[in-house]
């Protein structure tokens, strides 16, 4: 029996695009194994022919035209990233029922409805184990590991360029801009970071990590973000000092309110207490801590960007869509049957920590207990020490869990009080 | 449109089968919108119709007729354990073109030829997830997740209870018998401890994940065994002073043996340096690290044992399993298309902690070191103590990678040495 061929597309030839690239040619009979097809890649869609391209990339398979690559092909790979014109090379694809393969978050967390309606209605498939934590197979894992269970939390060190800044910042004392510096250096981080160290990679990434585990719809624009930026050698320290270390974390949560189900999405920078095992993920790795209502908590670890890293994940969706065109099936598809409301970032819940510079007089701890008391938060610990600044003491508070919201309203009324200098930085807990 | 009804069977109701029972019943909608079916428990199969019953599981569906309520089934969810009678009853199902979910590991590893031959030739699905590392979804990730690479190495913490004991020597300085006890205590370790402590129930799953992440047969009685029940407070101690902990680990490996590749599969109690992430897998957790050549280390981490975790996986499979029951295509099969030697145990490739019990006298040093130079075995550290014992001193040394067969030859000469008293402990080390 003549194996079935399944005609394969690139768009892109990047990092990523050049290693699945490079991948589908060596490794083509372990594929043709495993989906039981031979993959035939027909061509590779790039912006300049003429642009200089790594080894392994055979140059006859290069083409400026992706819409006839595109209405060639049984899967399509797109890894050009950003908006446009991947969207369009997208849709164009799924409405024409060919299964697509991609790595893009931006692209499903800003349009993603439009792709997956797009999907449902041409009865095509989507495929992107690429798009959140590289080689980390955590899109498999919530589809399709933890389809017999409950998903309750998901927390994430989901950037890794992040992840890298803020652990050289710990383990060498370096400020903000010199470890972005390194970071720059290293190829961590890009010239511009503003999308990683901004937050905005990682909320494009929990809200596919939010919509997959809820099975519910979560854009990135549902996400509330926060970046890391402005965190300084000093927060670092005290973080130190109180038993944690500071990590960008994507957080999304399954929470009730009153008679409903809600979801909460964001992104911050959080202090990790050092038993967790996210507190113990260092350089530019990735991780995601799933907890499940039968399952408990979970980990997944692993390599979170990278072109070869990354071309795995992007692989292991090849395989899976190609057998599913070769001998037929059901392949994954959204599963956003629940329309649960996205909770308002006032109304996110998390344990706090508060540092605020006040001047150094005896009675001012009863006032701060009295705000705190009248907006009925609770106070875990506190601890007080000098400062430089003449006349000012640092207070940090840790209290319990309790909404964005309440704590807001508690700081507005501290900075009214005269023996509060400036409240210094406000950061999510997590045990 | 009607929905469609997938019959489902469950063999066995001890603590994951009760489990099981329950969240069919309490999940039912999320598990129809998640397979587009509903799934229907048309019965659970016990030994005995009298004996007592968790809460949630209705006496109605339960049945002495194993055989009549396979024959009636779509998917079978054998959870008796053991070989007999489970193998009779997963090979009826199997040739009856009935899907199977099973969580036996110890059949999958004794008969798994047998049983994939069977489900081939009748075109049924079998399906495990929970027959390794309990909830922790390691099937899934080496069966799809990394199917688009190419791996390497697995090294896992697969059996909690030796994890619990001799992390419970680590914490506390406890004896093994008194670990144990407390294991036992806790529900942690079976009133008889033999096939967890002496690497059985590891040494299953090792073979199991072998043959997945090679695509080749390997079953229980390839695997070299070593348990773990004879590491004293003394060794543990010892691993400390050289910055490890001792883990039992499930080892297989992907060696190159002159032109061909072969498969290496032990379980051996293994010093685990303080950096590798296995080290600090406490308690009864478990973890699995895999290497692959282009998605680099992943780690999966959560409980390996317990009764709704397990379910967890169980049910992952039915969801998986009952979406191809209703709506067709192609499952996961067994992909054993390579056929790779299993390396004999003396050519396991590993670095070795020796300890020696040594005359303490001038000069013995250099007769240990001339029987390791004449053997080709390279020294990467040695450090000697005095002991108690009257005239005696202990030499620790630390090899380079070499072979288990290589060492025993060295050890077979050392043992000659008049200056040699024993030969005290050999572990390997991984870095």
């Amino acid at each position: 029996m003549t194996p079935k061929q399944v005609k394969i597309a690139v768009l892109g030839c990047g990092t990523v695009g050049s290693q699945v690239v490079r991948l589908l040619s060596e490794r083509g009979e372990d594929y043709a194994q495993r989906c039981g097809a031979d993959l035939d890649l027909i061509g590779v869609a790039v912006r300049s022919l003429e642009a200089p391209r790594p080894q392994g990339v055979p140059r006859e398979l290069l083409t400026s035209d992706a819409e006839d690559l595109i209405d060639a092909a049984d899967i399509v790979v797109e890894l050009i990233g950003g908006i446009e014109p991947a969207r369009t090379f997208v849709l164009r694809a799924l409405r024409r029922g060919v299964t697509v393969v991609t790595g893009n978050k931006a692209l499903l967390a800003s349009c993603g409805p439009e792709l997956f309606d797009a999907a449902q209605h041409a009865n095509a498939d989507l495929y992107f184990e690429a798009a959140v934590a590289g080689a980390v197979p955590v899109v498999y894992a919530l589809r399709e590991s933890l389809a017999g269970d409950h998903v309750t939390d998901v927390l994430g060190i989901v950037n890794g360029t992040t992840n890298y800044i803020l652990d050289e910042m710990t383990r060498s004392g370096r400020s903000y801009e010199e470890a972005l510096a390194r970071a720059q250096e290293l190829g961590y981080a890009e010239a511009d970071p503003s999308a990683d160290v901004d937050g905005y990679d990682a909320a494009a990434k929990c809200a596919i990590l939010a919509s997959l585990a809820f099975h519910t719809r979560v854009g990135i624009d549902d996400v509330d973000v926060t970046g890391m930026s402005d965190i300084t050698a000093a927060d670092i320290e005290q973080a130190r000092a109180g038993g944690c270390v500071i990590k960008l974390l994507a957080h999304a949560h399954r929470v009730r309110v009153g008679e409903r189900e809600a979801v909460s999405v964001r992104v911050a920078p959080t202090l990790v207490e050092r038993d967790n095992p996210l507190a113990s993920i260092t350089g530019a790795f990735n991780a995601v801590v799933v907890d499940a209502e039968a399952a408990g908590r979970l980990m997944f670890y692993g390599q979170g960007a990278g072109g070869v890293q990354t071309a795995s994940a992007v692989l292991s969706d090849v395989v899976a869509a190609a057998t599913h065109v070769a001998h037929g099936g059901a392949a994954p598809r959204e599963q956003t049957y629940e329309s649960l409301e996205i909770l308002p970032a006032a109304q996110a819940r998390s344990a706090f920590e508060v540092r605020l510079i006040l001047a150094d007089r005896t009675g001012v701890l009863a006032e701060i207990a009295q705000v705190f008391a009248s907006h009925d938060l609770s106070v875990a610990a506190l601890t007080q020490t000098a400062r430089e600044e003449t006349g000012c003491s640092a207070l940090t508070l840790t209290t319990h869990e309790t909404t964005l919201g309440a704590l807001e309203g508690a700081l507005a009324d501290l900075r009214e009080l005269a023996c509060v200098k400036r409240v210094e930085r406000v950061l999510s807990r997590e045990g």
